[in-house]
């Protein structure tokens, strides 16, 4: 089936329902960042493999929305459909309810299915077409019928992650997480977020890529904690482990029988519970809805957790300070391509102990490739690595004891000095954040502006995000916290970790990012109260060719000093003798 | 009568009605920071002059709420009277639900005065009452029944300020005004804040201290707009001038008749619409309830009255460089108190041009008062201003074409090293604001950051906000902009005037401010986009003798001497030749 059969078997499902549009968003029954192929429907309808964008497809017509990260490759990889591009967030384009009611007349239907839609976009969604004389229908999903070699839901086995690395029970966490719901006058907490359960139960699977987490959806009270998960991917080892830690296991999709019978009240955040879910819900059970307690819970990292970060960070600097040495070499050899990276990266990765795969997928992109912020490495796409300019590298790994992200710009060959002097701005604006110190109460939001003031002051900027919360051997992205500049009422906590990933793109020429992980902590209380400051976790040099000391600050060359020396004591102890003589030259004072 | 009489006949009136609680907050029927006099019934009650508190009586018990700067003041006033303190802010302080909810009986009725009650206000609070089987009731003022001597509302007359002052006549402005209302979907406005009016219809009054406005309200449409105001106020000219605008005059109270007339549908903001003048329109009339669009274009100053501030600064700033010469002068001969200060100040600002009167209550604090940020000095209160350490000295002054509002602290002899280190860190925040450069859509969070880095790296903080709007011969105190640490969507436009003032308050010690004026301005246009920086509008030196200079950076220092050195230019042309040697030296590099 191509493309347009596939929209046509899509429209023949619709006529047969009395649907008069269908949105397809890019999300799973666990409102997912990342799902699983047997939700990959958006790519299956229209083609498009980015990782963000809606198919919204009307009896006549066919669009996709998606941002500017994606507006090259949607509208290459629409080409030969009659899918029209829609590129969000320019002021021309309207928005996919504006153009369903220019499209469609009065009394018409809109389709969704309910089962990967979150509650709170359909509710907006249900007022927005009312108020223009539509109606939506959540009840279908046609992709069970018209896609036939359509992927299962993953079964595969799940494995418990042991307290050593964890810190903390599964039963504790669930009598810590029944605490902070009944302190907001809740009785349970309803979760459908992976990564959340996978935080609670002490649990990890292997269903997402990238994402060590199991398709489940899990119920939380004092009276009775109900895991709903495929039998399959359980062992009678993590049975009796489930059991002991006072959990029910239940088939998982006699979760929606489950909440059609819940009485009394319910805590849940409707952005991360689907529509079909919320629905079950019976009208005389209260629902609470509010972030997740657990969310928070699970940002802010015990002891075990960030000793694990630690330890991981001088497993995975090992392998990079290796990956960094062969490039090195490799380059003037003129034998380096961009899409040969990513593999160096998981060679050197595999060999140390802990490692279970990549937490994303390596971004790597040579001089003008740089500087797409979201670039991913094709056999078209990829550019040799010529021995000048910057290579932008942004690769991390799933440990069983954390999970790292990190960024290096590597100078591989002569830089311009517009080069050199952009570096100096964003390795500025990481350092400013790195020895940040802020009262307790602050948001990331308050602080985003230190890592952007030295690039604002010279006009420049970038508009990703500063910093993302990270999961401990979880999803590379996770909240409720972050660093950027719009606003977020979650204040920084001591324990959760953040990336700092300052950067510069120059369109077409190069780009620049520089990113460690930093974990927030107590520096000081004083008669102003609490003050926090950061400690950073990444080990790896940061290259020192591109940089003008003389636009550093004293205070700014005594950090960076201070961190490549704290690299050097923490990594040389587990190098060969030629890798220790490397990275002593690397870490030289400035 | 005193305190206990008049809540004895305060419950009189309530045991007449049927109420069993009476809340008393400190505002008008404009929801006014400052209120006339006629509305000082929280005063009138509790014996507690401070700005902000709120009294709640019951049939047997009474208390105020007020926050952390009116503890000591409130605690003393509240002496002899059978009210309890409330102290806000402290973990076991009840709210005014809480405490309402413990001391009533399911089914009972607390009062308030709809006239005087922000309806968004009224809405939450029916809703928590309601939820505890409590009713509310918000048709009484008790206060015209029991207040024998109730002041009147203030019928001064108001006066035309010239479009060579406002650069905008009020017809273009109402014009305005409904282009944007139409952009939202309204078809009217409803406006009951009193700068608002005067900003809109380009006129002055004289009902509220230090505030130059009048008391009124405002419906501005396509097809008609309407000053309700007491004709008093009046004199025929206005009239004339008022009508030659497209204005209709209403009688003031004929706006609650006019209200329960509209059709179709009209915007307001239900922070700053009573709960009276809200119910008063009928069900029919759709009501848009969002921030007043002329409360934004309010606070983007266009060029005559940014021209009119620069003006307005020059004035100001002769008048301050001869209150410092009188001040270094006098102090050595132990004759200067705290309380001569606000007096002297309006000496000479009152020999200026265009001089209208205070903006606000000078707060002169010497040593220890420095430290209280609102402070008032009484005669019991003032100390004689010793020639050793810090007197803060925070006033403004309203003029034709301009509102100033400055703090400068003065070492006014001998300092310790700490002081001198804690000045020079609050003069680093004020610098590094003050120099800050930003794309196009930051909000004043953002850059509040920048005003405190230098005292967070030292365990340092004050808890006030860094910068409130400003009007234009307008409230000293205008939204929607600010720069706090709290989050506002409001973003900093081009033409908006804030002040900068960070402060360090030493209690039982001195207290350190040092603030300026400044206005948002187009910087430069790079391919990132618009970026704005702030022009400084104050001309006052800022007292070097304090100033740790190693602790100042190179573009720190720079911008200070740049900055003395643009204040001595402005002002030396105005000065006599004693008065420009002082300010010669005065602004010499440091």
């Amino acid at each position: 089936m191509n493309i347009n059969e596939r929209l046509t078997a899509l429209r023949g499902f619709m006529e047969k329902k009395g649907l008069h549009a269908f949105i397809i968003p890019t999300t799973d029954s666990h409102l997912s960042e990342y799902p699983a192929s047997h939700w990959a429907s958006r790519e299956w309808i229209s083609g498009f493999t980015g990782s963000a964008g809606t198919v919204v497809v009307t009896r006549e017509k066919a669009g996709l929305w998606t941002d500017s990260r994606y507006f090259l490759q949607a509208a290459n990889e629409l080409k030969g459909s009659k899918i029209e591009l829609f590129k969000e967030g320019l002021p021309l384009t309207p928005s996919i309810e504006e153009w369903l009611t220019t499209e469609l007349g009065e009394g018409e239907y809109v389709g969704i299915d309910g089962n990967v839609y979150a509650s709170k976009d359909a509710f907006n969604l249900t007022h927005t077409l009312n108020r223009k004389g539509l109606h939506l229908n959540g009840d279908y999903d046609p992709f069970n019928e018209i896609w036939h070699d359509r992927p299962e839901i993953p079964a595969n086995p799940i494995f418990v992650l042991p307290e050593k690395y964890t810190g903390e029970a599964a039963r504790e966490k669930i009598s810590r997480v029944c605490d902070a719901i009944e302190r907001n006058g809740a009785e349970s907490l309803l979760v459908a977020s992976l990564d959340t359960i996978a935080w609670i139960f002490n649990i990890r699977g292997n269903d997402v890529k990238c994402n060590p987490v199991a398709v489940s959806y899990a119920y939380i009270s004092r009276e009775e904690t109900v895991l709903f998960i495929n039998h399959k991917k359980l062992t009678a080892e993590i049975s009796d482990y489930l059991k002991a830690e006072g959990v029910i296991i239940a088939e998982y999709d006699k979760v929606f029988d489950y909440t059609s019978k819940l009485k009394s009240s319910i805590c849940l955040d409707a952005n991360k519970i689907t529509f079909r879910l919320y629905n079950t819900i019976p009208s005389d059970c209260r629902i609470i809805d509010m972030p997740s307690p657990a969310d928070l819970m699970k940002s802010i990292k015990n002891e075990a957790e960030s000793q694990g970060f630690r330890n991981a960070m001088e497993r995975d600097g090992v392998a990079l300070v290796r990956f960094l040495m062969w490039l090195e070499k490799a380059v003037p050899t003129g034998e380096v391509t961009e899409i040969m990276i990513p593999g160096k990266l998981i060679e050197y990765r595999s060999q140390q102990q802990n490692f279970v795969g990549e937490s994303f997928d390596t971004i790597s992109g040579y001089g003008p490739n740089g500087a797409i912020v979201h670039y991913h490495v094709t056999k078209d796409s990829s550019l040799p690595v010529k021995p000048e300019g910057f290579l932008l590298v942004d690769s991390g790994a799933q440990y069983f004891d954390g999970t790292t992200d990190i960024t290096r710009t590597i100078a591989v060959g002569p830089l311009t000095e517009q080069m050199k002097k952009d570096y100096t701005m964003v390795l500025k604006g990481h350092i400013d954040l790195a020895t940040a110190i802020y009262p307790q109460g602050t948001r990331g939001s308050q602080l985003d502006i230190l890592a952007r003031k030295a690039l604002w002051d010279e006009g420049l900027n970038y508009l990703h995000g500063t910093g993302h919360g990270i999961g401990h051997f979880l999803n590379v992205h996770e909240g409720p916290q972050n660093i950027r500049m719009n606003e977020n009422p979650t204040t920084l906590q001591i324990g959760m970790v953040t990336s700092n990933e300052p950067g510069l793109y120059r369109t077409g020429e190069y780009g620049i990012r520089i990113e460690n992980l930093i974990r927030a902590r107590h520096e000081t209380t004083t008669e102003f109260g609490d003050f926090y400051s950061f400690e950073t976790l990444t080990l790896c040099p940061i290259d020192t060719t591109p940089i003008v000391k003389g636009l550093l600050t004293e205070k700014e060359i005594a950090w960076f000093n201070e961190y490549h020396k704290f690299v050097y004591d923490r990594l040389s102890p587990l190098l060969t003798a030629d890798e220790k003589q490397w990275l002593k030259e690397k870490t030289n004072e400035i």
